[in-house]
Formats: C-alpha cells, structure tokens, sequence
C-alpha cells in the first residue's frame, strides 16, 4: 500500500461507533432542527511535546470534509507547546463533528509515546534507541505506538505492523524463550546464526544461565567475527544493568580480542538511567526500551468551537474568537 | 454476535505482525532444528490490581493451542497481587510462542485501565461513575479501555463499541459542540428534548455560557420534571467544580423546587478528588470520569518458561519450575 | 489640624496607663531613691523592614523628653535591617522610662504592616494597589495600618480616618451589600452612579450574581464610557480569580469595544499570588489587598539602656556602650 | 464605670469614620432611592478558634440598632469553628450598615488574640501564664489584646488599662532598666522590697549581669523568705532558657535551703516550647509570654446578607437563607 | 592468661602518655600546692547503647586506686540511657585524675561498637552474626572491636587476637585472594578441604567468577555432604545480594538436593538490610558484618566531678552532688 | 628513636594474630599445595578523603616483602579519590597475603580521621585548630587519631603518645577538674601561672562557675599580660558558644583593656558551626575539636589481586589487570 494508505481511517472509525455517543445524539438533533452551522474549531494540547497522529487525522478529514471545508495544521514530529493550536477545521458542523473523540484520542496518545520517546533520544545523545514496547499495550494499537517511538526519534522497532508503519524493517535480538528451550545461550546463538538470514545482525542475549561477563566472553569465542554485539538485560533480581558492569564486559571483551562486539543495554531503561550511564562513561552501543515510552501518559488534546457562522465564540474559560498560530500551514 | 465472540482474536493477531521480531525467528529456528519441546509458560504481574484481558487470552489460546494444550487462570476482574501467576499454558512450544507480544499486551494494558477504575469506584463509595475517557487513546484500542473501566466497577461508558463490548447501552449527556452550535444552554436543552427518545436521561451541562447556580435554575424551570439532572464540569480557569459548588448548587435547585433534579459531577475527577467531595460531604449523584482511567500506566506482565519437556527451568533471578497458585482454574 | 498635630501623643499614652507596670513601679522606686541617672536607650528591631512610627514617637518624646534631652532617629518610610539602631535616646530616664512600651508598640506594629504593604508594592511592578484591610483589625487601630500601608507604598486606602492620617482620599468601590440590597449589579451600579460625586471613579463589583465575563459586559454596556473598571473579586468557593480569567474578561470587553474599562483584581491577592499574575501576563490595572498587609506580625523591636551617666553598660548578651549607625538623625 | 461601659463605642467609631467608605456611600445611595430594607446579616469565622469581641460589639449594636432590630450570637469565649455563624443581626439595613468594617475588626483581631491565648494556655496544662505581649502592638489596641490574652485563659497581664479591661490588677515583675541603673541585680531588688507595697510579690529578675544560677542563689540570700520567685529570660545571644537550666537552678536553691522560690520563665515562649519544657519535666511555676500572642494573625471575619425583606439571598458561592446553629443566643 | 589478666592495662596507659597533657599539667600544679581532695566523679553516656570497656575500666582503676578509694559501676553488656551514671569513683584525685582519658576513650569507642552490634543482633532476630570489621579499624585497637561485637550479641569473630578477648574460636570462610591464586572456586574449596582441620566448617565463597547460583550448584556437587554452606557477597557491581537471590540458590541447591548447604550472606549487611531479608522471607541462615559495626561513632562519656571533699559541687550546666542511681553495684 | 622507627609495626601485627583467620587459612592451604604465585594487588578506597596511614604500611612491607616484591603509592596526606588506586604491591602472596587485615585497617581509619580534619582545617580559613578527641576513642588507638589529625592540617593535639608520632610538643589548657578541685577559676589559673614552665601558653577556661564574660575579666585582671587566652567551651544547657558570646567577650575585653587576650573556642565545633562563626564575623583566634574528627566512619579500603603470574585477573564486578594511575610512586 502506498504510504498515504498506511494512515487511512478504518471503517470502524469512519462508522462513529468509537465517539462519545453524544456527538451522536447532536449529530441528530442538528439534523431534526435543520441546523448545521459553518464553524471553526481548534485544537490544543494540554502541555508540551511532540506532536504525532497529524498523518492519521489528516487522512480522516481528507475522508470526511466537504469540498468547502478547510483545514490547518502543524506537522508529524513538530515540537508544540501547551495551549498551541496544532489543528484548525472550518467547515459545516455536520460534516466532522462526530470524529471529535477519534481525533483526540489519535493525536492524544501518538504524542504522548512520541513526546516520551524524543526525551529517551534526548538523554542518549546520539546512541541509537531500539523500541520493543509492544508488550504493553493492546495489539490493535501497538503498531501506533511504534510508529510513534520512530515519530519520537527511534532508530528501530521490534514488530512488523509496527515497522510497517514506519517505513523500516523489524528489529530483533534473540528471545530468552529461544535459550530456554535450547537450554544453553551458545546453543541458541548458533543456531540463529545457521538459520537467519545472514542481512539480521547477530546479537547474543547474555544474561540467561550465566554471569554476563562469562557468557559474553563465551558467545564471542563461539561466533567470532560474526557476532554484532550482546545484549544485556539483567534482571531485577540480579540488580539490573549497571555502568560497571557494561565497562566490565567491555574490558574483558577488549582484553580478549573482541573489540568489535558491540553492547546493547535493555531492563528498565529510562532517561534518568540512560543519563546516569553516560554520566559515568559506560561504552554503550545501543539502548533497547520498552515501557519508558509505552507507559507514560497521553497528552490530553481539547478541542474548542471558537466561531460559529463567523462570529466568535466560546465557552466560560475560553477566549472567543481564533486563537493565531503563525505555524499553522494548510493542510486541507 | 455471541458473547464470546467479542473477544475473538482479529486477523491481524493471528497473522503475528503484532508481535515481537525475534518471536518469529525463533519460530523460525526451532522449525530448521526440528525442535518443538512441550514447555509450561507462566505470566505474572509486576503491580497489584484487577485482572483484565482474560476473555480475549482465553479466545486467542483457544484458537491456536492443540488439542494436546491445556491452559489454567484466573478470572477477568479478579484482583491479582504482585508476581501472582495469572496464567499458566502447557504445550508444544510452536503453537503459542508467537503470540507473547499480544497476550502481554492485552494484558498488561486492560489491567492497567480496569485497576485504574476500580480505585476511582473504590473512592466513590456507591456513587456511579461514568467513564468517557477514549478521546484520550487511539480509537483503535478505546473501545478495550471503556470494557475495562466497566470490569473494574464503572456503572457505564460513552462509546458505541465500548458499551457493546461490555454489554451495556451507551451513556452520555450533552456536549459543549451542541451548546455552541445553538449558542444558549436553555436551546440546546429543549432541542435535545424534543428529538431524543424519551428513554434517554436529560442531563444538561451548565457550564458553558453563565454561572452554574444560576444555568442550573434556567434548565430547571425550562424542562420541569423531565430533567433528569445536571452535569457540573467547571473549567480548571474558574477554578473547576468544588465541594461547596455542588452543595450551593443543590442548595438553590432545593429552594426552588428542583429536589428531583440530580448532580453529576465531571472534569478532572479522581480518587483524591472523589475524596475531597466526600469528606466534605458534597451530595454528588455520579461522577464522569475521562484521565484518571484513560493516563495510567499499563500494568507489567511477564512471560517465563518454567519447565520444558517437564524439566523445571529459569532464567537466571527466576526461580526453575512451577510457582504454586491455588487459585488457578483450568480455563482449556 | 495640622500635620504634626495628626502625630500627637493621645492622654492614654500620656497617662502611662498603657506601660507594663514593672516601669510605673520603677519610676517609683527611682523616686524613692532619688536617683535618676542620664542614661542613652538603644532600639532596634529583630528583622529587616521597612520603618514606621517614627512621626507618632518623635511628637511623643517631643512632648515628655527634658531641653537637656536629645535623640536621634531614621525617617519614616526608611529600609532598615535587622539589629540596626533606628531610635537612640539620651535623657535623665524618669523623663521617658514609663513610655518604653507605647514607642516599641508602635514602631512594631506600624513598621509590620508597612514592611508587608511593601512587599506587595515591589511584587506589583507598578500596578497600583489599594489597601482595603480595615476589617482584620481593631477600628481604634485600624488609621495606623491603613497609614502604615500608605507609607508602604500603597496608591490609597478605604477608611477616612486612615486616609486622613496618611493625606489622601478615601478609595472604594462598591460592596456586596449594595448589590444585595438593589438584588442586581447593573440596578446598583446604575443608582451609584446617580447619586455619587461624578468625581468619584465607578468600578463595579461583578461576581455578586452571575459569571464575571458576562456581568462585565453588562455593567459596561449599561455605563458606557462613564464605567472606570470592574473589580473582579471571585470567592474561593469559585476558584478565586485567576490570571486565565483576567485575560478572558480583557479579551471580551475589547472584542465588544470597552477596552476603556479597567480590571481590578481582589481577594486573597498576596505578593506570591501577584507575582503569578504577573508571571502569566495577566492585564490586571489595579489590586486591592486586604489581609496579606493586616495579618503579618509585628516587627519586634527591643530598647537597650547602653550607658549609665557617660559610662558603657549593657545587660548579658548585648555589648556594652553605643552600636555605631551613621545613618542617624539627630531629630530632637 | 461600670463592666458594661468598659465595651461601650468610641465617637471615632460611632461616627463611621474607621468604615470602608463604600459603605458610607452605599448609606447615601440607598438614602437617596429611599431604600432601606429589612436583612438579615450572619458572621462568620474563616478558621477554628476562641471568639472574643462579642461585648463590644453587642455593646455598639445596643447603641445603633432600632427597637425592631434584633441580634444573635455565641458568648465571649466560646470555642467556635470554621464558618459557624457566630452573630446575626436582623434591622433595617440603614442602621447598621456602616458598622461592618468595625464589628469585623473587633472580633477578627480580639478572637485571634484570644486564639493564640488559648493555645498556649491548653500546653501550659494548669502552670499559669501571664500575658505581657503590649510592647509589640499600638498603644491605642494594647488594652485589647491584653483583655483578649486573659479571655483565652491567661492569669493575668501587664498595662494598667488592659488589666482593667480584664477586671484585674497588672502583674510585674522588675524590668532590665532598673537593674542597669542601679548596676547590680542585687541592689535593685532590695530598692524594690524597700519601696514597693508589700502586697505586690517581689520577683527577680535573674540573667542581667551574672550567671542565672549565681544570681538565683544571691538575690535568694539577700531577700530570704520575702522573695516569691525568680524570673529566667536568658537572651537568645546566651541560649534562651532552657529545661536543663530550670531544673539545674530549681535544685541549687534547694540545696541552698530556698525551696519556697518559684521560678517563673519567659524569653520566647510559646505552645511548642511549652510542651517542650514539660516533657523534659523541667520544674516550672509560671511562664511570661509576649509575642506568641501578640503576633498571630487575626481570624478573617465575613458579614454575609442572607435575607432581603424575608426572601433567601445571597452571593454566588453562598447558599441562600439562614445557615442553622442551634448554638445562637439572643442578645439583643 | 586468665581472663582477668586479658583486660590489664598496659604500661602505655599506665605511663600517662595517653592522657591529655593538661590532666598532667593538674597533677603537677596540685602536688606543687600540696592539695589532694578526696572527689567523687560520676561518668555517664552522651545516648542510650550497651555499656562496654568496664571489665578493661575496672582493671585499670583496681591497678591505680589506693585502698581508701571506692567505685561503683554498671556491668559489661548492660543497657544504659543517655545521662545515666554508669561509673561512680570516689578517692584521692592525684591517685586517678590522669586516667580520665584513657577510661573514657575505652567506654566510649568499645560502647559504640557493641551498641551497633545490638541493634544487627536485634534486626536478625536470631540469626546468627559473625563481625568481620577489622578491615576498618587500626589492628592496635581492632581486636576491641572484635571483643565489642561480641559483648553486643555476635556469635563470633575473625581475628585471632579479637576472638581470644572474647574468649571463642575465630571464624572465617574462604578469602576472594586464594580463590584469585587457585583461578576456580571449585579447585579453592577442594584445596580447603583436603587441608584444613575437618572440625572447620566448609563455606564456600561464590560469587568470584560465575553466577551465584550456578557456583553454588557446582560446589555443592564437588563437596557433597562435607559442604557445611555458602556465603553470597555478590559486590555492589552486580547489585549486591538481594532477598530474590538467596531464595533462588535456596531453590535451586534445594531441587539439586543439597538442602543441607546453609546460606551466609555478606557485603554491606546492617541493620536495614537485615530487616528487608526478614521482611522478603529470605531463608539466610547467617549474616557476616563488617562495616556496620565498625563505622559507627564513638558513644561519648563524660566524666564530672560532682562532690570535693564530701561537699556537692558542680560545674555550670550541672546539677551539683550525686546523681541517683540505684542500678549501680560497688565494683571496688 | 628515629622519624621512621616510630611507624615500624608491633610485634601482634607482625605475628598475624590480628588478620582476618582465613587469611592464615589461605597461607597453610598454599603451603600444603605447594603454591605461592607472584600476584600483583591493588588497594582502592570507597569515597575521597586525604589519605593517612602509608608510612606505617610502608615500613610494614618493609619489614616482610622478599627482595624481589616491590610497591608503589602515593604520600601521606594526598587527596585521594574514590576507586584510585593508592598502593600497588607485586611479590610472591605468602610474603605479605596475611597482612591484608591490617593494612587496610591503618589506611581505613587514620585516613577517615585524616579526611575530617581537613573538613574542619578547610572550614577555618586559617584560623589554627588544636585537636583533643582522645578521649572518644581506645587508648591503644589514640595516638594514631592525633597523628592523622596532624596530618589532615591540624595545628596541634593534646596527648604526649600522639604528639609524639606527629613530631610535636603537646597542646592543653586547664581542664574542669582543676577548677573544681580549687573551687574558683581565678585560683586555678593563679596556681597554674606558678607553677608550669613559663614557656607554655597560659589560657583559661572560663565557663565553669560564672557567666564567660565576667569570668574573662576576672582571669585578665588576676594575669594581665601573662594571660595568653581565654577559652569558650559553654556546655550546651547553657546554649553553647556562639557566635554574638565571642564577639560580646571581645568587646568587653577590648573596652578594659585586654586586646592582647585571644578567644580560644570549644564545644561540639565542627565544620558547619565553624562556618557559622566565619559567617557572622565572629572574632575566634582558635578552635579546640574533638568529636567532630574522632567521631567519622573510617573510609573503606579494598585490596584486589589484578595480576597472578602476570596474567590480568579479576573476580566478577572489577576490571582483570592494573588500574592505572600515574601518581604512584614507587616505594619499595
């Protein structure tokens, strides 16, 4: 499909039967009044971040306007600002007004995980990030959130339907279910280096059996030359990865002979951890991160009918009347 | 559709373009091997809180696991206690390896939204809670988040597919768009009046354009008996809605003649708040409830292969074999 | 009377009734003895501040202290920190020993109020504001804050004897009480403007009855170009006034032509809650300020006896002999 | 004069001059358009406490109100909490109206004195307390304070005026200067034993020049049986008093043979270094406190009208209508 | 030697030269005056602990003290409060004064040491604590700590000089250093089983170069039922040793049937950490502490002399004469 | 005897019997195996601090490395940093294995005392600091406290033991004891003046019957220019030295005549109360201190074996083979 159709709205949401049923219930009053006023509604979010979902909406109204409705917004991956109008719609009410809780509900959670994703790839400084926190969120929508974790910043992430979205190949390490059926990380190595498609990197998961400076040295004298890097992902239990124990592995590596092994550091990681191996100089290649980015808030987004028929207006708390925003391009 | 077919696994769950990279590889590998060891996995959380997602496991495994395959858990809405085993699966590895990323996730995020939920209806104490929080999550995914705000107590939610997947008939009230539109609270009131089956509650929101005091007796006297109540939703610049609002509020409906007419209570509502109202004994009839369900963070769950071929196993900081939960039901 | 005369001591204070008694019973005692020693008192307060009361004790001492007794002060209004000599006294001590009380009493009290009062005055950048805080306060004292306030740097006061004593005209606007009683703003500010001296500024109370954006727009639409401002005054119960709600009644009364009208804003305003105003750009024109001036506690001042007859003394813990403070004034 | 006359109305009161002035002109507004309704008006306090005020006030309403009007209220003294209606006035509008700046005023000020009184007094659990906080607040109000420190519970205070306010004769003890003018500690409580009435208690100061425990023993030496007790009031520059050092001077004297000599404390006390004191059991007979009385906050008072000619009233964030207290008296 | 002969002073104490010189300035000037008071000191503790240094203290002053000299003393081990005497001498001052160094540097140092003990002892409800602190402390006094630990509840001690003084064998495991020289914790524990005394417990140190868990396994299967435990003392490194790894080494050795081996954990042990093991349920059948115990302050003792010559007396800040205390026993 | 005489160790170390057991373990396993490898060790401590105890370490290796060891480290009283590596050894282990205790108990605490000195040498500015904390801590350990005092920049100490090592006279005062034996302060200093070598410092302590400022001009008169000093050591019931006492006693020893008299100031002195005295100017000409260094934890070494027949070696959690560090030099 082309990359326009990856952002088209689904037939369930082009149906309504995901807003809030009181859009439902004005969408039929409006009717049987015989109303349907030309308005100009804006869109705000309640605090600074990453913009993400700008695509997806914009398909959907490209969907649902009329040919005399018009459209302005701000770009996929803009930084914006609290109360900044990212989004403005003038068109007869009837036309989008039953999209409102889908339209906030795309742009709301896309920029919450984007928003979170950018201040990984902030703290990292130029190490790449690979997302892989589709283990957090339902399945129907986790393709989002990766798409929204490259928006962010991302260098890779770990499904298809979410790689897919984003327009890159599926990364991947080995499972420690793999190691546990082979029931040696060696074992396992080597048979993902027989059967994978030699393009895949080799990147050994070391923290199965042994301590990770054994199994490193130990997947490093199995593979040689064809192992990319290890990952490590000790486990809570076990104290988590900590700076000295990357520059360990690093220097037992080194002292080895390894030096082109590269380490992947996964298990908890955060700004505030990332920050702290970089404070303390540990030589990480790359940082694995799951539920940093899936587990932090949406971004709530409001939207505001502030003229109707031209004239301004708005509720008690609003300003009447169009709220500028110099950034704003048309997008419709 | 049947009851249980609500929580049939889409196409795309089932394909496995939802799930983790590296799960396709090893499925890929343990096929070049010719190895496919029956293994127990066990799934446990890292938080306490109310289990949710159970009803969509069960349909998954119960499409792809063999005959062989048997399956034990725990019930949707139970409460579940930090490393709990939730779920415990028992077959050839191959048939349900693929589909970690997917049960985890739906997991890990409707038992996030349906504890959420129940610590809100836990702090109402008996007074009904309406969630309407899928403007802030991709409409992919809100219909998952309103089922699991009504397993976790909620008396009803506002979205079509939500209501329907919890068995329920959609609620809501009148939103600004419509008072907008119609530009005086009164208009709006009566239109939805006149077009709205009688069956529908009449709740009018009496915020928009004056002082709540003040709409409330103007939307009293203009419906009479048949309003059923009013909805306070204060904006957070005057101040949102107060305890000694809902009770001046009550107070004048009282002396007017209005003792029938009902408050419900809406705009960043949450436990702490819900106490606030409480303890300062505001007569709230129900609240609204949007981000204090709709922000919080997914609930961890883990995978862990704890035996194969009857053998008990474990990563390292993983105890080998199976945990005891008497709890547990055979669920396949 | 004449400025000096608005100082002068009142029989009360003359009389030493309002002394502790251990300084009656001592001038008893020294009489007794025949002893009464030229001895030089020291005062100082205990924090910085702002010093007032110097006019009310210098009348005092000007009425009590022998020819051969002298003083030396700094002025009114002056900064002054903490442990510095404001007031030093030299006089045969049965001349002004029984008025240690009142002088402290009065340098405390007043240097209190006007040290808050200048607080607020630095927080506001130059946006006038006006003392209203009478009513915390005992009205046989109640001219000394409002004074003070003054001599703190407020634009004005509301009380006539207070504005006497601090050369001014009494401000205000209109209470609660008059819009009660009519039982409409606009009814209210119509009948005040009928029948006050046209030189007195009209500035409507609008938070009596109805939301203050919509009363702003009546009482301005009623008085047109004879409307100086409106006070904004939101009880707590509604949230206080907010910078959000000052910037919203700004902008409809200039989207309706009133951009003449100005915005006073009262009601808990502190020099935290102004600086917020501030910090938001909220276009506030003019504060009233109440409690943050009349609640804060005096400044305590303490007098010394420094020398006995020429000879340095001091009690335990004080140095003996004059504290050094080239800013003195010799003022008797 | 009489107990009655001690609270009656000064003419500077009377005369309205200490009012806010938009009372003044509401009385001339309403005087104009020949209105003046019956309403009723309650008081009430913004926090906890120990009201004080209510015989002035009740003394100023007996002059002011007409035959018709009548007026409610709790005692003086009586514990009284947040927003319980303390007084409540029903008159014509026009008689009363102008008082409620000072009516406010007398009960905020004198009910937080008492306030802070109160507190004390409950940590001193039955050692007594006398008050002798004048020197911290204006002359023309120290009586005031004083009357209100001993309706709080205090035994006794300092100023003649304040002492008659209260029905009692002043306490004393001897002051700092005596002792620097006749330089030594000893020679300036034998001047006092000497010329001072019998009937008064001879009380020694004790930390002037020497260390309190020498001093306690000399002064005990040279007036023997004849002296009631000892005054601690260490200066912060030496430590203040401290429970070791009471205790250390109680068992001194009583090695010595002066058991009977109290020992009485002051310097900074207030409710929490009371409790301190206690705990540690150090052997205390009186305290002397000033400023932790005199410098608390006055409690806010708030005059609402909630009846206009009989029909409920009232500002938004009130209720309408008279707020119940069965606690109310009639006073008038 | 005996064992009151373990706690004899030496010739260094006894010579003086350990004294503050001024101690030896007064025994100079008093013998040149001629002046030998007979004083009585008392002695007592900065803070509540476990007295310790008495038998040492007793020792000392039975070699110095001269016949008509007496003292009394609270015994080894004993709890004690802050300011309680815990030491009372009275005699000559010439015979003792030098000593009051040497005598409260003994009770302060071992007092603070055995206090800390106590509160390990208390947190491990029962399970056994070996010190091995002497890491920390110079070896002139490190066999004191030893002795301290001892008196404060451990179970033993490392050093042979500490665990001499404390009258037990020493006990110790195997050092990182001949597990580094022997390059495998297997080949080290055969090694220390083939040589050292069998009546030695076989604990094995295993976390040098693998996992815990997997050395455990391997050692337990090289010793067999010789093998009395293991100590974990993973380093901060690797996340120290946590609740969850001692219950998965108990685990694992259990399902490998070494349910025999015992589990010592050591590194970074106090109080906290103790009870957090006790807290997680983790089967630790011994602690190893060092640090802390030997980190702890000294408990400071003071020594004041309280009567001269049979008269009360006492320095400022102290009550003169003895202070009670019954729980004193006459120890010379 | 000679500068490096006084750090050769005592027999006890020498002999082993205060290591850690397994340490004597280790060297009779060795000799049954037949096993004695050159390792190379290095010592690192946990937190910085000024490093104190090398000479000792030096000329115990010394004393038992064979011809063919050799060391390195850095010099006494270096800042050193946490993890540096201060002292590298490389010589056959059975030579010097067993001292590992004890070395790193002498660096540990005398370098712990050394670092706490320099936090107090550094607060002072250079106001000279006299060390007198023997008495908190064993006397077989005391002298080495004075030592590591010196070197941390202390100007003095008090015992002749630790002078000695330090290379210094002894510094003192008067203590209490001789105050009270002589029941007056004057007659103590009176005694003092007569009979110790005119070459010592005459300074008074001057809290011990009388308030400090009148004691100070008692002890001035009775010694005019003999008098070198007072010392300030008010005990904390009287509130401790602080800053306003020492600048009251200065000015009145100034106002009488006696500049030439210093200040000397004692009494739970520490680096923040040092600060405080700097920070209000007040005029100290010393400081006596003794908790404030006795008191601190020793800083925890570690020694590692990095090297073993000259291959890098390290257990898990440290980086096999030497940790560079250009500031060694070698010592042996």
């Amino acid at each position: 499909m082309s990359g326009n159709d990856r952002f088209s709205p689904s037939e369930r949401i082009l149906s309504g039967e995901t807003t809030d049923v009181y859009f439902l219930n004005t969408r039929q009053i409006l009717a049987a009044e015989g109303i349907d006023p030309v308005v100009t509604m804006e869109v705000f979010p309640a605090r600074d971040g990453i913009l993400c979902g700008m695509r997806e909406v914009t398909a959907l109204l490209a969907r649902v306007l009329p040919e005399t409705g018009e459209a302005w917004g701000l770009a996929e991956g803009d930084h914006i600002t609290r109360r900044e109008v990212v989004l403005r719609i003038r068109a007869a009410y009837q036309a989008f007004g039953i999209y409102e809780t889908a339209m906030l509900g795309i742009l709301a959670q896309e920029s919450g995980w984007a928003t979170a994703a950018r201040a990984c790839v902030d703290a990292a400084g130029g190490i790449p990030i690979i997302h892989f926190g589709a283990r957090h969120v339902h399945p129907d929508a986790s393709a989002r959130l990766e798409y929204a974790a490259v928006v962010g910043g991302c260098a890779g992430c770990a499904t298809p339907a979410g790689s897919a979205l984003a327009g890159l190949e599926p990364s991947g390490t080995i499972p420690h279910a793999l190691i546990l059926c082979l029931e040696d990380t060696v074992r396992a190595v080597e048979a993902f280096d027989r059967h994978i498609d030699p393009a895949v990197r080799r990147i050994a998961l070391v923290d199965t059996f042994k301590d990770e400076a054994e199994e490193s040295l130990r997947v490093a004298r199995a593979l040689g030359d064809r192992l990319w890097g290890v990952r490590l992902d000790t486990p809570a239990e076990r104290g988590r990865v900590t700076p000295e124990l990357v520059r360990e592995v690093r220097a037992r590596l080194d002292q080895a002979g390894f030096s082109h092994v590269k380490i992947v550091v996964s298990g908890g990681v955060d700004p505030e951890r990332i920050g702290m191996f970089r404070a303390q100089d540990a030589p990480v290649d790359g940082f694995g991160i799951g539920s940093a980015i899936s587990r932090v808030s949406p971004i709530d987004f409001t939207a505001d009918i502030k003229e109707v028929e031209g004239q301004a207006i708005a509720k008690r708390g609003r300003i009447p009347g169009l709220t500028p925003n110099p950034r704003l391009e048309k997008i419709l």
